[in-house]
């Protein structure tokens, strides 16, 4: 990535995006770490701390490009931190099945909310969206555990399927509050999806791949 | 690294170092992520959060080495839980301050140990040693805060001073259990090292290190 001087203007709306993408992973790594204590074997231990530890290294990048820009991330990652602890505070995994599925499914949707968002961003941000993008993908296996339970039981897998569709929910009950309270975010999409049926098509887009994914672990 | 055949040999001593080590660096990490959670600011807690992070990585070098050999990481892991646990159970933070010296002294320890074995062992593994070693060091912040907090107060030095002989002597103690109980981890000590002596030399150092470090601490 290129020198930047930090002088180098950024948005108010780029500076929430860094900013909620920051706390999302900060808080990733805090809950993985948490559930990966509850690991019925040191394998699944040690797989859900590796995915908490790749939260962090994005959260290193983000940081760093905020900082370049003359931007603290503490005081970009502030806004979101209620809405984010919320979400987290509502979908508290109750067994490491939900562990794993909610982890698999954060996963999956963070690579695809990067994915989008990359398209709307100048080059170096989309640069460093991108890096981070090409770090997931850790959750091979989450989703290998969670097909193992699955097919030894079916009211496991009624049980997981709705707790997939209330972890969708709350994301974007969540998101929603968070949009309409940040003007700065709201415009960014708003240019970025074109305009405010732009907002429908992302968050319908979001869903889609969302069921697919559940599809994909045999709750669809 | 070059490629090793899944039949290449390994003691029975490399594969209790390589053991301790890995589960060590698992628990270390689990540790330290619980203790991020505490932290009284968003900095601290990403800083911390990093440091665990940091671990999962050695955690990987190690569980790929030994997979590389044939030799299962749980299997490995296995005899050490135990004592680990205990160490980590007798010395749980008390305070922000407790967490970040246990993270310092831990990481700091444990790469003093890392040069120690390194000059024991076969030429790929003390490549591995090595690679685990240089990625230590990020416990620049944790030297900060602490230094800061006992320049402010000189009642919080002195606790902190007791604290950190307590780790060293709860470390030490259960290496002794570990070393007591291991045949293969205790010869390859004594042939690295020399002869018996050359293990309580070996405890020396790592004491006199752990002495300097706390010295640079302002807890000497």
């Amino acid at each position: 990535m290129r020198e930047v001087s930090s002088q180098e203007s950024v948005s108010a709306g780029v500076v929430d995006l860094l900013g909620v993408l920051a706390y999302g992973e900060l808080s990733a790594f805090d809950r993985m770490a948490e559930d990966a204590r509850t690991a019925p074997t040191l394998a699944g231990r040690a797989a859900l701390a590796s995915m908490a530890a790749a939260e962090i290294g994005h959260y290193t990048m983000l940081e760093r490009h905020l900082a370049e820009r003359g931007v603290d991330v503490e005081e970009a990652m502030a806004p979101f931190i209620g809405h984010i602890d919320d979400f987290h505070m509502s979908t508290a995994p109750k067994s490491w099945l939900e562990s794993l599925v909610k982890a698999y499914v954060g996963d999956g949707l963070a690579a695809d909310l990067y994915r989008e968002v990359a398209t709307w961003l100048d080059e170096p941000t989309k640069e460093l969206v991108l890096a981070v993008l090409s770090d997931t993908g850790h959750s091979a296996f989450a989703e290998r555990e969670v097909a193992q339970a699955i097919a030894a039981d079916s009211t496991v897998r009624d049980r997981l399927a709705l707790w997939g569709r209330r972890l969708l929910g709350e994301a974007l009950t969540q998101a929603q509050y968070v949009v309409a309270e940040r003007d700065g975010l709201a415009e960014l999409i708003v240019t970025g999806t074109g305009d405010l049926s732009g907002i429908a098509g992302l968050l319908r887009r979001l869903q889609q791949k969302h069921h697919k994914r559940m599809q994909s672990l045999g709750l669809g």
